[in-house]
């Protein structure tokens, strides 16, 4: 329980930090749909600890303000209505200050709860399960502030400039997996999210994954092979895409006068070939496999290969917030599994065989997104450390780009 | 050959013979994007013989008409350009009597392919290619008149009425399959689309499947039971379509003053308690599996069940194009497996391990959709039945309703 | 009243003249929301004659078809719903044969109500109005029908080709007019609209008018001197439009390798310097004066300058349907008044001080568009000479373009 | 030049002033495309004086920003490309306190000017205009600050609350005009904007102008009348909006438990059936005459009643920000001609007969809306005083009702 009462601590904390770069202003605003204001996670991860945690621990319990319950609801249809989420950006009420003494309310309450021991065994985990999904608005904070700035000409830079060294990523190989009846899913009594059970046995034939991700210089050699000009490459569906949005390269790409810039956290920069490839859609990823002769793995593939894998890499602590330059990738493992870009796969997220989700509205929190979304694995460069696991399912939309998604290889073994 | 050929010329008559009851008018109108003209089927089905056939068996090749290739080419990039699908309501020219001469003009052209022998064994099994792929058409023709029938208030029969009985299916029990290391796909040298190959293993715990497809007696209850105002079953796309769209039914039902009525190719009739419930999407089926407390099947669990059923039952060849009460089921497999409705499954559309798409343009016949799709199995009441198979994939998005699409409820074995 | 009757059988033939080179297919298809199948047109007018004069004059009246009150109005609220003007292409049927039927019934019944006399002078008043809303609708016939073909690439021709001649217009020059208190509106007993009434002063400085319509050449210049790229020639909603619509000539003109091509209801043919231009919006013709350094007319600067003028020129009973090389124009007043284009004006169209709707429903005929359109002047190509008059005002939205639409410079009196 | 130089210090504080009560995530969102983000607002009336004064005076002229230009043109094509006018919620960066630097930069450089007697009479003149251009963006600021609060569920308040009395209005009475050829327009040399010029003649027939604009009482008998659901009563175009968006009643307008409520610069309050009605669409204005047996003015009968009136009232001044109940009117004028909501009329926005752009850039300041708008009379709550004369015409598209936009009365002089 002091355990968790630290972790709960820090976590909180780090979402705080996170938001010291930016203005009030910054804060607020709202760039597209799929994007919200960094005020908005600050206030929704909030309102989850309120809403789960502490209007069970205290009875009676009276809401901080009665109308956050509709107002930082994301999506919880057990819970109540919610304010429509493409208009988050017009809350400029309650303040980033107002919202600050929101969190250190509920904080507050959440940790005299603890303290007390009023939380029983169920109320902690909801707690840990808390703290995960703060983690997850700690990415998705980096990704959406990084959308925003792009949106404005002045391209404001979140972050102190990130050198740049020409590099190219070392060459790439590939590891052999003989397949058979394998298990994947989590096992053991560690927290992982609903989605990630039950274990369960898969069969796979024997594969092969990449030794790193698809480095930026590989995918311009895409690009430069009229990758975006060339149907037979693309489903159908990512065609349709590039047609009617105009893709001719990854989201935040630009060609200047002295070739390719992309902007970054770091501000614009130019494009460092040896980088992993960052900020595809799960089109592009499939396209530019095709047009590389191999083929994105499957998730079961991607875990398999993971099992055992020390999670480590480039993640949000690193405070980079930006892919780095593959390593030389010596070893027995693929390398930058973990960290820098989630790694797109060709499954659809769907349940594992025997998935349960969550009792109660706590059960809306993965299950009912299990249609039209493919799996990513990995984690990225703004992806808290302590929030992953080699079995860890992340999820988006075939035409999501501005995620820190990027390409792993794989292929049939000969 | 000669089988072939038979084969041709009688699947082609179909496809004309589906027309007779539709005045040329009937036949130049489009509903919506999703669906296209009869006429436009008669052509393109054509068009997909003179592009793949004639164009490579007659050197030199004249075409019938130049600007066809462009005007009845639906989504082959590798072919050239496309008229707007959402268009094809406005080519009222060339007219039906028009297409009907260009599909005797080509029909004797493929003749004399075959009986001279200019035919080799590629474009045969071209050929072979075609036929199926008219017979999705005549499907498509069924389905796409059904819905601009319906648009229009009169509410036009495109057959002659259905009596109706009252009667409740039989009850509904449960098949039990032990699961295991099994293999599904296609086996052996019939035809099968390339994304039925190829044949491979996969794992699966025992399940129980359904003796009978859902009824409109069983979907009634789901729809008493505020089954489309109870956001805790539904997916989360498949809430945001109810409350956009309005959903309270299936498509073409309506609540008159005596009670559910649904329209029809025989015209309006009642909803007849025990036939399976039909035209419902997979958000649908998915929500009343979960309100029954059951699941859909995934697609090797269909595939398996259904494994060594004969392919028989209420199909296009009944000429009823309705589905049917179902019968006592007394057997050893589940009853209805064929025709009637197509079975949505919970797995998405994607590619086999190991597939590999047919050479040249006809790669992108399937392969370029697997992706933001769910299969269903089965076929319906409007596929004929030389068409089927049980490893057959068919594929629609999970908001599409207007397929004879329907729901076979499954279980984890206990 | 034999005249009214004469009359009457003489409008209603020649709507179904009009359509006598269509298919039952041309007839029933609809190219966007602003137009409407032929078949529409033919039945539309043929339910005004049903709504308003036999349902009134037959005591009981038995409709014809229960659902065509509903399939066949237009916009009057008065008299109950209205099916979605956008899926008018989708009613299939009733046939062209069945409306066909539906004329012939009710030109019996209105015959019948003439020759008994049972048709008193109110009734009477309502058959006249029902000849020029009939003669209206032939007008929009023939545009609606012309955008409809251009639609398909195969761009059938409605009538047989029209010669080319590659002459120039006469050189421009101008009338001039000393203004004053002038007088406009309809005078006298014989038919109007009611939009054109009351006869009323207006106010005017001395203006000048153009001898003749814009022709193509000169709209050549206005192209050639970037026209379409030069935001300061456009009204603000213009100019979206070019950049939205990717404006670059009048609708139907195509640039190719031989030069500019017009589609025309005679086919593809080269755009004509000597012709009016046609087919541009207000948008387009108030660019043209501002580039020309002139400007459009006031509505009552067209009325008074055509001030008994003779309805005569290239009107619908020509059979050309196309705007004609100006003549010579020796006159003693501009040239084209009538007949080849309507000339767009500067004038919102709005009621005349004093302005009174028809009674009951028939009100809805004109008052309620008063809002956002601007006047039109003259009369088209496409425009049966015994419905104008000098006072005729017609309307439509400054982005419209699929009417004959063209352009009649003015400026102010030096 | 004295005088110029205190009036442009007195409305560039004003502006900053209005700014006063907001937080910057306040000044910083946009809640739709129509408003603007008030420190948009701040920043573009700042650039109108870089552009047209600083950068012809200071040669060469250093930008206080590369960007500016770009950021804050609103819509002169001739200045250059502007950002997307629906993003301006997306620029968080500048800051508003970067903003304030910046006006108080350029306001050093104007100042600079004025004193140093670097500005010719025409630089003054557009100073001048630059005082005016800022002062409608003040009464914009109110009015999408207004409509940016109303968007946030918590319905936060910009003052202090204003009582409510209850009070209804006077009894409306009528005041004639014999018509005849009257002048309108500018007269004089004081300023105006060019769209107010030429003063010229126009022709009228007697009138009557109502002695007060329509109260929320009388609007309310309206409501109660059904007039939201009769169709007969309004525009084609408005029954179409009232369907569409559902309207029921004026925006702000709320039925609650204790009746109808409205939002207000004030937060919540009771509807006061002695106030003006606001808020409300040319449609709805029309509708309410039409329902009341009366119409709208045309904006020569509004200007000539005006015409000698002097300019005072509920005007921005007074602070209030809200209509306010009408006084007794015991007068020889009507009341409340000037102040508490712009009065809608009949016209149609565009030109003066003679009318002349300003020369350059600035001639699009008005002359390219003169489309599909209508004119407003008399001003509002939120326009400061020495902003308005009898000529001046404001003009909004007939659905627009963020606007303070009421309803006078007119009808024919019996």
């Amino acid at each position: 329980m002091a355990d968790l009462l630290e972790r709960y601590g820090g976590v909180r904390r780090r979402s705080v930090d996170l938001a010291a770069p930016l203005s009030a202003e910054d804060c607020s605003a709202q760039s597209m749909p799929d994007a919200s204001p960094v005020k908005w996670h600050l206030a929704h991860t909030t309102w989850f600890f309120e809403t789960f945690v502490l209007a069970r621990v205290e009875q009676p319990h009276a809401p901080f303000h009665p109308r956050f319950l509709y107002l930082f609801n994301s999506y919880y249809e057990s819970v109540g209505a919610q304010y429509p989420r493409d208009r988050r950006g017009l809350l400029t009420r309650p303040s980033l200050d107002e919202v600050r003494r929101y969190r250190e309310h509920v904080d507050a309450g959440v940790t005299r709860a603890l303290e007390r021991g009023d939380a029983d065994e169920q109320v902690m985990s909801v707690i840990e399960l808390g703290i995960h999904h703060e983690q997850q608005h700690q990415e998705l904070i980096a990704t959406d502030v990084k959308h925003l700035l792009w949106c404005n000409p002045l391209r404001p830079a979140y972050r102190a400039p990130l050198g740049t060294s020409g590099r190219v990523a070392p060459p790439l190989s590939w590891h052999a997996y003989p397949g058979g009846l394998l298990e994947i899913g989590h096992a053991g009594d560690g927290f992982a999210f609903d989605n990630e059970r039950p274990r369960h046995r898969v069969f796979l034939e024997g594969w092969e994954l990449a030794s790193r991700p698809v480095s930026c210089g590989e995918y311009l050699e895409f690009i430069d092979d009229a990758g975006y000009a060339r149907p037979e490459l693309w489903l159908s569906g990512g065609w349709a895409r590039v047609r009617e949005e105009g893709w001719q390269a990854p989201l935040y790409w630009e060609r200047g006068e002295d070739g390719w810039q992309q902007f970054s956290l770091a501000g614009m920069r130019a494009v460092e070939p040896g980088e992993p490839v960052c900020h595809v859609s799960l089109y592009e990823a499939d396209a530019f496999a095709r047009w590389a002769g191999a083929r994105l793995p499957v998730e079961a593939e991607w875990e398999s290969s993971a099992a055992g894998a020390a999670v480590e890499g480039n993640l949000a602590e690193s405070g980079r917030l930006h892919p780095e330059l593959a390593g030389s990738g010596s070893g027995a493992r693929p390398a930058q599994l973990f960290g820098d870009v989630w790694e797109w796969t060709a499954s659809a997220y769907g349940p594992y065989p025997g998935f349960r989700p969550l009792e109660g509205g706590l059960g809306e929190y993965n299950g009912k997104f299990m249609s039209s979304q493919n799996v990513l694995r990995g984690g990225s460069c703004a992806t808290p450390g302590s929030h992953l696991r080699p079995g860890y399912r992340n999820f988006f939309y075939p035409p999501d780009r501005w995620q820190f998604s990027g390409v792993r290889l794989a292929r049939d073994l000969r």
